[in-house]
């Protein structure tokens, strides 16, 4: 996890680059999507630190903790790729602050449980949304994006935890499963105005010379893989999506 | 860093463990240290990560986030080890946890400079504290402790921000000069209160028959030290102690 200071790359790039980064169109929306996945990652570890305060044992907070510290190792594996395709990471960053903010703030959890909850379907939605994109990209690109989704085994905690509240108190379940709608559905809004304002991303997905293109059908059958996987993981919560 | 279910490993004691192991004041004495530094490592994890909030600039955030990263890696490192020794490691800490948070109450940051000079200083103070009592130890557990002590490259990075700070406006010094000494008194006043209310700890310090007890001159020596260094460390940020 080195890191080459911005802009000292550019020297490298044809000798160790992929072929894809001599399109600055191409360079531009990969560096849109780790400054966006990297932004992510570090707003994640913010938000699992803070959630940990309200951890009912010291056992769940030094998990929550766990779970933060993974994000953040995330997050230094990003910003060393983009300084080594000859980016600034935060200036790569700085553009996705807002929409992460605003979903983050409309989706403050009341409690450990919707904390837990938001980790889990949240992250599963994110990771979900940027391993599609990520088959759209070069394969040294795509593994460090996939490296950066992987579960630390948070998955397993989670499902444990609000699995066993359910039990105990089934009103919960109910509860749960609306905080899971409304969060599925302020992340949507997010990323449709990200991807609304960020060129570069879109023409990414509208292909080049050899790449392929992202049709309406294609898009089309991307959401419906996001929503299923949704369903999916609320279920295995024991909530009904 | 495996962990072993707390009392699982009273059979490899005698094979595995030094000898000082079959002491039963010496366990005692080595689980509330081991409990009161993991706890003090995932209460500083909590606030660096709170900190990070007040963070200027994103790169600053990170910084602070790669902090409690690396306190909670030594963490997950202290909480293995009382494993191993047979111990649970969550009652283990379960005392220090009033101690500690007296401590982050007594001392909550108004701003930015304040965290980092807490912790600095902080920090600071507590290795040199938990290396002093670590010479009274069996070298496993000793060279746990000092690895979990070791500095990330933090000191430089707050070393930098407080000197540009001080740099910038003159008087910014003078009020954390205050602040360091308040830091002080408020961290040996929790120590003395942890020091008097732990039997255990206290037997180490009067040694036992293979060895060295803490006598009261020094004691005196002890203190004199700790005060040496952290008159250093206030003048490395540009503060008078």
């Amino acid at each position: 996890m080195t890191e080459s200071p911005a802009g000292a790359g550019s020297a490298r790039w044809s000798a160790e680059l992929p072929v894809a980064f001599s399109d600055p169109v191409y360079v531009a929306a990969v560096v849109d999507l780790l400054g966006a996945i990297a932004y992510g990652e570090i707003s994640a570890f913010e938000r699992l630190s803070e959630d940990a305060k309200m951890a009912p044992t010291l056992e769940d907070k030094a998990e929550l903790a766990r779970m933060a510290s993974t994000e953040f190792a995330h997050f230094e594996g990003l910003r060393a790729r983009l300084g080594e395709i000859g980016a600034d990471p935060f200036a790569a960053m700085a553009d996705f602050v807002g929409p992460f903010e605003a979903f983050h703030r409309r989706t403050s959890p009341a409690d450990w449980l919707e904390g837990l909850v938001k980790a889990y379907v949240g992250d599963g939605l994110a990771a979900d949304f940027y391993r599609e994109i990520a088959a759209f990209l070069d394969s040294d690109t795509r593994a460090i994006i996939l490296e950066s989704l992987q579960d630390a085994g948070q998955s397993a905690f989670v499902v444990d935890r609000v699995r066993a509240a359910i039990e105990a108190d089934p009103r919960v379940g109910g509860r749960l499963a609306l905080w899971g709608r409304r969060l599925m559905g302020e992340a949507l809004s997010q990323a449709q105005r990200v991807a609304a304002e960020r060129d570069a991303l879109g023409a990414l997905l509208s292909g080049g010379v050899d790449r392929p293109a992202l049709d309406l059908a294609a898009i089309g059958r991307l959401f419906t893989r996001l929503t299923e996987n949704h369903s999916a993981r609320m279920e295995k919560l024991g909530l009904s999506a």
